[in-house]
């Protein structure tokens, strides 16, 4: 034994999605920037999804059959187990497949670390973890690139198959549809918490679990043959509640009408919150959100619970609203915490609005 | 304007490859990790090539008729041009697809940068440069991930399609195959003489273009009718010539016998290697691969040639004795510099080994 355990969180500024570069700085830098034109692929026509509607990853369709999902996703730390750490990126990486109705087929590793200080041991438990969760998804590992950098990242970049006719995308959701969320809330303001040393690992156990979970809706909703219930779905990451709701609406062009009292959430997350564990994104993810979104009767300190930003977060899924029970039995085995939190609505106005009631 | 032009190089420590984490320190890490295990992945099988034999990407079989290819390449700038890095990241990155006998389809970015201190036109520009030779591929660029970082990293995931029964491994060359070398070495040590500011970009011109040549053999080759003359292939990168042939040596239970004063290098690199331009690469890769390599009547000095760690380097490719003219002629259009420089052998050992003569 080397001394007492490192903390993960103790070696990085930044942790999770707080060190992502924001949707706003990110769309300044890309503005002017001329993207190859994709009619001029090799495969003309098979892009099917791109960035365009924020959707979680890209997907180009190969055959009548088939199409391919692509993603990736790394951070810093967000909690101070290196296998919690490596399960949770990995749990976060595959979501994005997941959230387009796909299935991971194979992952490669994206590992940054400071190879002269840190132990050999830390970084295998990294990987250990991020391996436990893709045996449990059926994906392989099967490559890589690691680089010696002043602090660690680890993330995946993973490809999933998906049939090009049943993707779920942001752009689906119809009037009418029953808004349904598989995990909890406030992942942002509990791992906030644990790096200012004011709780222990231990002590917010089921987030940490929840923000391991695969986000592998699909086989349950499969099983219980409902899966074309679903019109729309988006996993809940960085922007929140409300931006990632903002987001999904905007893309189809209708209104969303959250109850806020159905929302799940962790049962520390407003005691968290008022007690003032926040990040810059609960900032930002307010400022990005403000123009679209309606507040009846919810005080402000409740509001930071739709501003959390999420690391491996739950799905939000628009349902087929006579089917909407159906798929929440179905979904119940592996995410007990799912709800039925809102309902989709004809826009109101020229833009999409989320209201929160 | 705010100043003078910022001089990528000089904002990092470690430039391009020698970020790498070296081969045995990995496995040192990955040694005792339990990865997935492929047959119970969810197309069992369908792992055609991982990284045990170090190829440059690995494939899964779709159908009958089609795999697809994942790669992932990013580093820290090697050059000073924003524009010109992107360019060479993104060309590095693709060249793993060539490398398989594949064709890149669509990339995801890959993507940190200190987002106070850099401006905005920098990162524009590393994204254009990736753009530019991303549309030269005719790939797609699909998304992405970026985060606020201390030190500008930019990369690619790239996914690329091969068929199945076409892939070009690393274990495929035959005794008596001749080598093809389609890039000149030395960027290891011009690259680190621009670092020191013994050169400017200007003085290196041709290695910049050459690290921002596409390894796209695969058109030329089949416009030529000669693509399955081509055995078995790698690009050369971070281990430079010697780790790389080792590596495919090894792969294919063959030796590889190089005619050292054939080999294409910049006019430069002896010059530049001489006056001790070097990086920790050049000594670990002759420790990599010195029980595996002969040096018959080579100067010490010389075989730095071999050890030096390219960054975008060619294609090494085993070609049929046959038909190494026809292959030589096709490639010339796009690679002036293309060369034969050896030939494969029967093992004459237990263990392959790779003969400078």
């Amino acid at each position: 034994m080397t001394g007492p355990p490192i903390k993960l969180t103790q070696t990085v500024q930044k942790g999770g999605c707080a060190a992502k570069v924001s949707a706003q700085a990110l769309r300044e830098i890309l503005r002017n920037v001329r993207f190859p034109n994709p009619a001029e692929s090799f495969l003309p026509n098979s892009l099917l999804v791109d960035g365009r509607h924020f959707d979680d990853a890209s997907v180009h369709r190969l055959t009548a059959e088939l199409a391919v999902v692509t993603t990736l996703d790394f951070f810093t730390p967000i909690v101070d187990s290196p296998r919690i750490f490596g399960a949770i990126a990995a749990a976060n990486a595959l979501s994005d497949v997941y959230a387009m109705g796909g299935r991971p087929l194979s992952a490669l590793a994206i590992l940054a670390f400071p190879v002269a200080s840190f132990e050999n041991a830390t970084v295998e438990d990294v990987m250990q973890g991020a391996c436990d969760t893709l045996s449990r998804a059926r994906a392989t590992l099967s490559g890589g690139h690691s680089i010696d950098d002043d602090t660690l990242k680890f993330g995946l970049s993973v490809t999933g198959l998906v049939h090009p006719d049943h993707i779920w995308t942001n752009t689906g959701a119809r009037s009418g549809d029953v808004l349904i969320l598989t995990k909890p809330l406030g992942t942002g303001t509990l791992t906030a918490a644990l790096k200012r040393g004011a709780v222990s690992e231990a002590d917010i156990q089921p987030a940490l679990e929840s923000m391991m979970k695969l986000n592998n809706a699909i086989d349950a909703l499969e099983h219980a043959q409902v899966k074309s219930a679903v019109h729309s779905a988006t996993d809940i990451t960085g922007f929140g509640l409300a931006g990632h709701a903002m987001q999904m609406a905007k893309a189809s062009c209708v209104d969303f009408e959250f109850q806020f009292s159905q929302l799940p959430v962790f049962s520390q997350t407003r005691e968290f919150l008022r007690e003032g564990f926040l990040t810059k994104a609960h900032r930002t993810n307010r400022e990005y959100t403000d123009k679209s979104t309606n507040w009846n009767a919810i005080e402000d300190a409740d509001r930071l619970i739709a501003y959390d930003p999420q690391t491996s977060g739950g799905l939000l899924l628009a349902v087929e609203a006579s089917q909407a029970e159906a798929v929440l039995r179905a979904l119940r085995s592996d995410f007990p915490n799912a709800a039925i939190v809102g309902e989709v609505r004809s826009r109101s106005r020229e833009t999409s609005f989320v209201n929160f009631n």
